[in-house]
């Protein structure tokens, strides 16, 4: 029960390596019923701070409801064109960033403060951790959804407060996620904003340090160090 | 390739029901290179926000920054019991919440909200986007050590000031997790937390909404609900 044997490990690692985020590729196949409960119950198993589980998930197929939320992705995206560099601009406003409308179901993710609170074991140094355990919770959503071959896109191109209202959240819930899910007709090889060469894929050995920020060396570290000086992801394709 | 196996798929949903937050069971076999070095790239293949990546991964073996950040920890105890109410002051004080010096290896992952900015694809609108995409990597690095028999628990009751200072990390820099890493002798079959009775694990079907905040009806949804109040977790035991 407790090892893993070599398959198990792979298809951890490949949920992780093969995990894209979708915009492009979903087709209209609905999500089996089955598919999508064991997926949510994978989130529901995400660590919380405290064990304090504050995490809801609101399924949407509504087309009315879609449609509102695509129309906030828009005034949104409008709007931050206007942040982008005249160079890029182009490139940004052509970029295919969400796929509300033709993924089968959208989930909004949302944090609740309140759940077995006011105190909670863990949380009163750094408040944020609530928010942080809902995060891990859209990732475990994300990796069983990539084992079932379901599409996740992350749409952040959002107004929360339009989030809010649309959906009948109370006050005091706070939306974190809101994801398009569905069955694609490809996963692609790369992130698309590598594949557009958008931005670069960082190497591991640059965002790694040891004992201090910004520190590469020391003795304990040397194997290591090497290490993430290659290629791993490769080897577990 | 892409396709899953059903042990490929088992192996994930092992990973996600088997992980746990590990405080009281590290032992002293250090981590082999090959498997920290593994794991680091499991996170560093998160997803991120227009891309950004916006992580670092800094390893502490040190025990002189290992005392130090227990001392934290120790001074963040004290101060947050004076929160619990008193019938469940004695548990919180007897529960044991970290593993800081047993553990073989500490990992802090940060934030750097400048990495690749200012403008980021998907963070206009929605700035803690860029510390959303970091918990997902302290996810991925949870399931792959998971995976490989090593230990994960994030303590939380820290102060993040102190963190900074011990670190060395610039001041635009923020810790999101501090984590520790090691083999240990047993994972448990439950949460601590839910074994010694201080909270129980809600039901998925209590933290599931259909269409909008607060409705659990719809035609659409009949047989999700219906799957999602049976218990889904032990057919991936």
């Amino acid at each position: 029960m407790s090892e893993f044997s070599t398959q198990e490990k792979s298809g951890l690692y490949k949920a992780i390596y093969t995990r894209r985020d979708v915009r492009s590729h979903f087709d209209s196949r609905p999500i089996n019923d089955e598919v999508l409960a064991r997926i949510l119950n994978a989130a529901h198993h995400a660590p919380s701070v405290g064990f304090s589980q504050p995490w809801n998930f609101i399924l949407i197929r509504d087309m009315a409801t879609k449609l509102k939320v695509k129309e906030s992705f828009e005034q949104e995206k409008n709007r931050s064109s206007s942040q982008v560099k005249e160079e890029k601009k182009d490139k940004y406003i052509s970029l295919k960033l969400e796929g509300i409308l033709e993924s089968d179901v959208n989930v909004c993710i949302t944090y609740d403060p309140s759940r077995f609170g006011p105190f909670v074991i863990g949380r009163s140094s750094i408040p944020e951790t609530g928010i942080y355990s809902v995060c891990c919770a859209v990732q475990n959503l994300w990796l069983a959804a990539r084992s079932e071959e379901v599409g996740v896109g992350w749409v952040s191109i959002l107004s929360n407060e339009t989030l809010k209202q649309v959906l009948g959240l109370p006050e005091h819930i706070i939306p974190i996620a809101y994801l398009c899910l569905g069955h694609v007709s490809e996963f692609a090889e790369k992130p698309d904003l590598e594949t557009a060469k958008w931005l670069p894929r960082l190497e591991l050995k640059d965002v790694v340090y040891f004992e201090k920020w910004g520190s590469q060396d020391g003795s304990d570290w040397n194997r290591v160090y090497d290490l993430i000086r290659t290629n791993l992801e490769y080897a577990f394709k």
